[in-house]
């Protein structure tokens, strides 16, 4: 079994550790534009060998997890070169701009695009980790347009790696997106800046910050080279979950600088019921 | 040794089982409005009998963990049925009203105002947990104003808990926390809000919601009844950090309608500095 990963960072790095735990035999190719990321993913065991994108054409699997302008801009000239029976799947976080890309190729039937909702807020081959996929929930996007066994495959795979499928269309993924995870990455960002902006010694913000900051704050250590391309690409929706969020705050500074404080605690003994939905998962 | 803990949840229950390990032969006494709440804390061991504000006298310690506008109002009351050698310490999360309730009170040099950075999203006496003090933060505020012999007492206390001192003016308290976790609060009810307005489908909250979200919006979950009067209290600060949140936000949004990505870019790098504060910690 060949694997080529193109990108070999968090999201490949770790899958790579979950394939060669359960397939021994499988041989590991990497793909990336800088040396220095190949050089690292080879001494921490990710890849077996260097690969490069003309060598795909008897490759089983082509993962492809790079910024999302990216993934686009490549994913033709991926499926460009690959065989009969190769499978491609992108691990892109938005999923409209990149099943357009290759829409009208000719071998967009061996294409699945997928968004699995798993993670961390570091990037790069040092932070992948085995079971990083284990019990999260992988979307799969336009499947219909993927040829049934090369579906099959894909889904076994992920069952695999003990995943939750869920299939959702591009259009509808990338507007809920927006709000459960892209709002998130943009709030923790402006929180650091407003932080950062005002605590100028930063021995206060060491000294005062509990878990709740740090808690808050976490993606914004997230990579902006990751980020400002989802950004871009779920523009439309982004600014929209942006505009509900600024005026709902605005909202609440307004009740706060009027002292209504009965219509704030009904509103956050309503906002309370979040709990029960994040405390099932 | 006579423990009194006005407020029986989290914080003064997870005080309880912290003194309770390291001087087992205190004798806890715990009072609050809401018998149930007693009746709890009996259950679980957080306290060993009933207590009343008129049976302070022959109290060694008396700890105030309750919202923190029934700090200010009950503290001078308090005060008042104090022996000479008990020591009074609040854990509110603001302190300028809180030291003003009681500036003028015979008895003030037996308050010690402090504030521990340690709590979790939950509340109640169920809530609290052995430990929930150790390695953590509390700051000192006004400790001039504290009886030298009952200040010595208390540090005592809190490094034997394995915290971490820090004196603060009060005022300045106020202001920084309102960056450093008022403002945290806030940023996660309004998000949590946002998305329970748009995501009428619970089901998709559940599916698509990665621990980034979990993560940001985990203080949604916190008590309101707790969190109003902090935010009222400490208004005028807050009001500060959400006119500066609302005005980062903005400028993103500005930004990202005009797609100017390499300033987001910079923007975004620039608090990625944040990753240098936060995991030093």
């Amino acid at each position: 079994m060949k694997v080529c990963f193109v990108g070999i960072g968090l999201m490949n790095g770790s899958l790579s550790l979950d394939i060669q735990q359960r397939y021994p035999d499988a041989v590991i190719h990497g793909i990336s534009r800088k040396e220095a990321t190949l050089d690292k993913a080879l001494s921490l065991g990710l890849i077996h060998e260097k690969g490069s994108l003309v060598e795909l054409s008897d490759a089983d699997w082509v993962f492809v997890s790079i910024p999302v302008e990216a993934i686009a801009k490549l994913l033709p000239q991926i499926l460009d070169g690959i065989g009969e029976d190769t499978t491609v799947i992108d691990f892109g976080s938005t999923k409209t701009a990149i099943c357009s890309a290759v829409a009208n190729h000719p071998k967009r039937n061996q294409f699945l695009a997928a968004h699995p909702i798993a993670g961390t807020e570091y990037s790069g081959p040092e932070a992948a980790a085995l079971d990083l996929y284990k019990g999260k929930t992988i979307m799969l996007c336009e499947s219909k347009k993927t040829r049934k066994d090369i579906l099959e495959r894909a889904v076994l795979l992920f069952e695999e790696l003990k995943m939750t499928i869920r299939y959702m269309d591009a259009v509808a993924h990338d507007k809920h997106i927006a709000y459960v995870s892209h709002l998130s990455h943009i709030t923790s960002f402006m929180l650091g800046k407003t932080v950062l902006e005002k605590e100028t010694d930063e021995q206060n913000i060491f000294d005062m910050a509990g878990s709740g900051f740090a808690s808050t704050v976490r993606l914004a250590k997230s990579s902006p080279e990751m980020w400002i391309p989802i950004f871009a690409q779920n523009r439309v929706n982004v600014l929209e979950t942006l505009e509900e969020f600024i005026s709902n705050l605005n909202e609440f500074k307004d009740k706060l600088q009027a002292e209504e404080f009965d219509a704030l605690l009904a509103d956050m003994k309503n906002i309370n019921t979040i709990k029960s939905i994040l405390d099932r998962k």
